[in-house]
Parts: structure tokens; C-alpha cells; sequence
């Protein structure tokens, strides 16, 4: 195990019937609230009314900030600070999935200071203090209710950017799995890839030492994250993989699964923030193309790792390591065909002749983020093997 | 999953040479420091001088409490809380196990109360603040480094009670593996058990529900444990093994494997408590004689999930659950009895002819602890499967 500072404060909340006690956690931050959503669909849903009487009965003056896009655009955040500055704002409250509490994020930390957020986002300066932020989450994927993390993207120049800090993990988050009843199917597998995802970048490129903790707890999260996808698509009222799916996305992404890992790093996000920072595309569905890409071409190199995600949460049983890492990609690709989340450029309907331009962003957050294991030739292999479609592997354990 | 509410605030600072980073921490929250530790060892090892220069550095007044011992008492704990006010200490710092940990909690809790501090073990009242608490482990067993628990022994009544609250989090620990090389080969295999069972009250307790999330986490964890300790008896100072170890004791008992579960019970250290309380057996030693037994005990009506640990955690591949759970149970003691954990009475040095009296102080705690499922005649039952020296098994998978 490798050095480690750890502290997760970020209390959960989480079961059915959980949303009414919101109010009584914002009032312990303050009296004035900036409620940060999405689209209409907390309002049709009739969340919205559950949140703001919890919130009016607690006392809290409450103002909203709605409009935050499923790629959160780094002018509408500029807006909320403006008002959250303005009204003065005591906490923020965000309502939806990980993009409108990404966004929410950068209100708290745009409203304490007079520097321009995206100083944080392209890294010039570190987030130091932040308004209290408290989230009630609606799409378990992106792990933002209980980490620091916060990404933006930046209209201007499409950037898609992120960086993690501490004053910006949630002081409460509630999680009630019946509020993701109604995510349709497309998006529980995209929030199933991003999970796995999540799980699999600290797994895959951490140094080369025993990790049985970390590597386990992956294992076991990636097990369970399939198997509940598959019963929601089936069921998409089945508490059980409702409640299930949403914890282990929490799991997978709220610095745990890293812990004593050391410097890893996140080569699939690098690949997949300029698909969906230009083309916005869903981050799920972004990160299903380039993942079996990437993991191709690191089997290459080091088949040892992905041969053992293959026999231990796949049941892959060849005895060559490359083979069987490669069996392990043909069926984390298999079940991502399967759920629905697309595979390569050409499901995505993405633009392959654009491959020169998404390289060049890519190479750009790779600088910003210090990666500097690939070369642009590199990244543009990575991107040609996400454009081939290939065919179904022969046999999938699946 | 059931509804909860998790929040563990204690930052974790973890890896060799961290001890120096103690004063900086500590001196966040005050300025005249109570120093907790146990027996002179840390004295002789050189922790004591690199802690106290440490807190010097700071600028912290330090007053010494030493001689905790291994199961603390309630009189030294009370002494401890009279130095506390008269002095009027802003925050105790622990340097040990979890014996010297709980010990603090007691004495931080007790600091800030008119209250005796047994009110708070006999849960006639609960803990609502106390002094902040920082903790140097020196230990992994006990996983109160990260978690609101304290245990103390009565020794007036005999009783050994404990609890959780909030307010008993330490608000960090530092966590250097590498304090741990001088653990000796039978507080190590303690430890391990020790560790264990808290992962197994919860697999084996919950309700009869989908919990794929924590069984596995616990799976995980169970045969990482394994591995380190037998790693760790052949060489002490293996670091990957203590490192692995001292966190997989942390995490085992910091309220994730359990978050989800609902109401879970803690059959074993129900029955543990009593022979630590009176004979002043080690915690870990006393668990391995009372888990083999209580697990017989609990497969005659339920075998499933003790065939499900015996399947994931041993690889027994027999086809009846009754015959599988069994040959679990006969691993699991194996295993213990390969690390030199005792697993009956004799090997304790348990006095058969007071199972009546041990019985007594059973049902006494599990009447305070609010444990319902079990009669007098089953707590005698156990005990004595617990007092027979049962013969090795004839296969094992170890």
C-alpha cells in the first residue's frame, strides 16, 4: 500500500422517503438557499414540491437556479455566481444527477471568491473555501455527492475540465433510490458504464504492488453494478438493484476504491471529456467507446491486470494472459452492447474523420491533468481502435 | 438495502513516518493536550519521544495518562476524566490500540460532563459531545481509530459494556504500518480474528435480503486478512502485509460493511465480552472460541449464508448447504487454530465449571444491548460447543 490521506465528511442519507428531511440539514448551513436544478423534470416529477416545502418549512428563504445542462456549461455556472453573490446565498442546495451538482459545485466556490471559476478548472488556482453544499441526487453515476470532484465544461473553447477539492464535498447528500425509478434505460447503462469506469481507472493503472484490498473491493463493485443494471432493465421499479446500483455508484467514486493506490491515473476520462465536451455526448456513452479502445491497447503492454479483471469478475478461464485479457475486454464490450451503452464511433455517431481534433483536446487535458504516459500518436491509436466496429467476441461468458 | 445514515468524518493519515504530522493535526483544536497511552512499550520502541516532540513542535501543552491496560478499566478511565478537568485539557490524544483508543473516547466524553461515565456503557445516556479525540495506532483490531466506539470494563461488576456515538470519531488518526512490526505472533493472529468477526456480525446477522454490496466487501476483506496474517507470521516486518492488514482492519469496522444492512446484531461479542471481562483473555483469543461455536449454533437453523462464506471465502465445493456451511465452520477454525488463535475453552484456559456464571453476564448484555433472539439455554448451548475440543477437520481447504 502507498501513502494516503483520506477523509470523506460527507454525510449519506439514503432510503425511500429520505427527501423530507432535507430541510432540517440546509438550516443547519444558513437561512439562504440557492436551489440548483435541471430541467423541468423535478418539477413534473413533483420532487421539486417535496423539496421546496422541506426546505420552506425549515425556514429557508429559497432562491433557484434551474437550467444546469447534462454537460454543465461553465456560463450558466458563471450565472449562478453571479446570483448566488448577489442574493447572498448562504448554502447551495443541488437536485438532480452529477452534472447539476458538478455545477452546484462551482457556484460554492465561485461565490466566496472574485477570482473566474474556470481558474480552478483549468488548475491555475486551488479551490480553498466553498458555501456549503448539500445535494439530494437523482442519477447515481458520477459520484459527486460524495467526493469533491466538480467538472465544467467551457463553451468557448470546449474544454471539458475537472479537479477535486475538499470544501467541495457535500456537507449532506440524500439518496433515495425510488427518485431513479424513472432514469430510463438508456441512461442506466450510462450510468453503469461511468460506475465501472470510475471503479476501473485506479484498478488498471496503479503501480505494479499487491492491492488485494482495493482490487477486491473493484471486483465485487463491478459484479454488483452488471448484475443490478441488468435486473433495472428488466424491472425498472425493482428497489432491490434501484437501491443497490445507487450505493455502489456512490462506492465507486468517492475516493475508497483509490485509497492506498497511489498516483493513478484516469486515461479513459482524459479520452472520453472531449467527446462529450464537443459533441456533448452522455459521459456514460463516451466512456463506452473509449474503454475497450484503451484497455486494448494497455493489454498490449501489461496483460497481466486486465487478464485478472477477466477471470475475476468475468469467469474467464484461458491460461494465456493475453488471451485472456483479451476475452475479458470481448466481454466488458459484450455487456456494454448489451445494456445498450454504444461501443464505438460509429454507435455514438461520433465523427471518425474528426479523430485529429479530438486527439488535440485530449493531448490538452492530458497536459493539464499531467499524464504523460501517451504520446498524441498514442491517444490518435486509441481513438482509431474505439472507431472500428468490431464484431461480437465467438464466446462471452455473459 | 435498508435505509441508513452514514457520516465518518476521521481523516486518515496513512503510511511509514506519519507520526511526525500528529502535532499539526492536534493543534487545530487546542492547546493543552492529554496524552493517552498503555504500558512503557512505547517508551522503549522511540513512538513516545517522536509523539511528544511531535506535539512539542506544535506548541501543545501535554499532560501524560499512561497505563491503560489491554481491556481499559473503568476506574483508570474515571481517573483520567478527573486530570481531564482539572486541568482543563482541550483534546486527548491516544497512542495505542484500541484498548488505549476506547480509553480516550471515555475520558473525552466524560471531560465535558458532570455525568459518571458508566451511564453512557450502561446506555442510560447517550454521548452528545466531548473533547476532540486524535489517535496514533499502534494496533489493528479493534477499528477504533475510525469509528464512534468505545468498550470499557467494570471491574467492579465485571461487566465489559460498550457503545457508539458521533461526537467519539477521532478527528484523525494516524495510521503508520510500520508500528505494528513488533506486534507479536499472537496479538497478531487476535488481531486478524478480531477483525473478522466485526465483518462477520453483520454477513451473518442481517435480514433476509439481497446485499451483494456488503457480503462481498466483506468476502474481500475476509480473505485479505487471511492472507496478510499468514504473510505477517512468517515475516513481521513484511510491509505490504502490515499495510494491507492495519487498513483491512479499519475499513472492517467503520460502519461501511454494515451501512445498508439494517438492525444487525452482535451475537459474538456478545458472548465474547463476558470471557474477556472476567478472565482477562485477550478480545481475539476470546472471539475465536466463541465464532466456530456460535457459527454451529446459527447453521443448524440457518445454514445458507455460512454455506455462502464457506463457498466465496474457503472455496468448499459441496453440493449441500448443510454439509457445505459445515465445512465452512471447520476451515475458519482451522484457520484460527494454523495461527495459534485458541478455539475452545481448554485452549483458552476457560474455566468449563463457570459457563453458568459467564451465561449470566451474557444475558446481562444482551438485555442491555437489546439482543432478544437468543434464550439463556442457547447461550449456554454455545458456550458449551464453545467447551468442547472438537477434533480437526479431516479435509480442510488451508
Amino acid at each position: 500500500m502507498q501513502p494516503f490521506t483520506y477523509c470523506n465528511p460527507t454525510k449519506i442519507i439514503f432510503g425511500e422517503g429520505t427527501v423530507p428531511q432535507l430541510g432540517t440539514e440546509v438550516s443547519a448551513f444558513g437561512k439562504r438557499a440557492l436551489l440548483v436544478y435541471g430541467q423541468s423534470s423535478i418539477k413534473r416529477s413533483g420532487l421539486s414540491e417535496t423539496v421546496l416545502s422541506s426546505l420552506q418549512e425549515a425556514d429557508l428563504a429559497v432562491l433557484e437556479w434551474p437550467g444546469v445542462k447534462p454537460n454543465p456549461l461553465l456560463g450558466h455556472a458563471r450565472g449562478g455566481v453571479e446570483l448566488a453573490k448577489r442574493e447572498k446565498i448562504d448554502v447551495v442546495v443541488a437536485v438532480g444527477g452529477g452534472s447539476v451538482i458538478d455545477e452546484a459545485k462551482a457556484i460554492a466556490a465561485g461565490a466566496v471568491t472574485d477570482r473566474d471559476i474556470w481558474d480552478f478548472y483549468a488548475r491555475a488556482v486551488p479551490v480553498e473555501a466553498a458555501l456549503p453544499i448539500l445535494t439530494v441526487l437523482t442519477l447515481p453515476a458520477a459520484g459527486s455527492e460524495m467526493n469533491g470532484g466538480t467538472v465544467l465544461t467551457n463553451e468557448a473553447t470546449q474544454e471539458k475540465f475537472g479537479f477535486m477539492a475538499p470544501p467541495l464535498h457535500p456537507r449532506a447528500s440524500i439518496l433515495d433510490p425510488t427518485l431513479t425509478y424513472t432514469v430510463p434505460p438508456s441512461y442506466t447503462a450510462y450510468s453503469a458504464v461511468d460506475s465501472m469506469t470510475h471503479l476501473l481507472e485506479g484498478y488498471f493503472t496503479h503501480g505494479d504492488f499487491w492491492a488485494p484490498i482495493q482490487e477486491r473491493y473493484v471486483e465485487g463493485l463491478l459484479k454488483t453494478i452488471m448484475e443490478c443494471t441488468e435486473r433495472i432493465l428488466a424491472k425498472p421499479d425493482d428497489y432491490p438493484a434501484r437501491s443497490t446500483m445507487m450505493w455502489a455508484a456512490t462506492l465507486a467514486w468517492n475516493g475508497l476504491a483509490n485509497a492506498g493506490l497511489g498516483a493513478i491515473e484516469l486515461p479513459n476520462h482524459m479520452l472520453e471529456h472531449p467527446l462529450s465536451g464537443i459533441y456533448d455526448l452522455p459521459h456514460g456513452a463516451g466512456l463506452s467507446v473509449v474503454l475497450p479502445a484503451w484497455l486494448t491497447f494497455a493489454a498490449r503492454k501489461e496483460p497481466a491486470r486486465v487478464a485478472q479483471m477477466a477471470r475475476n469478475v468475468f469467469g474467464v478461464a484461458a491460461s494465456d494472459e493475453a488471451f485472456t485479457a483479451e476475452q475479458g475486454i470481448a466481454a466488458l464490450r459484450g455487456w456494454f452492447d448489451k445494456v445498450g451503452s454504444p461501443t464505438s464511433f460509429a454507435k455514438a455517431e461520433l465523427p471518425v474523420e474528426e479523430i485529429d481534433k479530438i486527439a488535440d483536446h485530449a493531448v490538452r487535458l492530458a497536459a493539464t491533468w499531467g499524464i504523460t504516459r501517451y504520446t498524441r500518436e498514442d491517444i490518435v491509436a486509441i481513438y482509431r481502435l474505439a472507431a472500428q466496429d468490431q464484431p461480437a467476441p465467438a464466446t462471452s461468458s455473459l
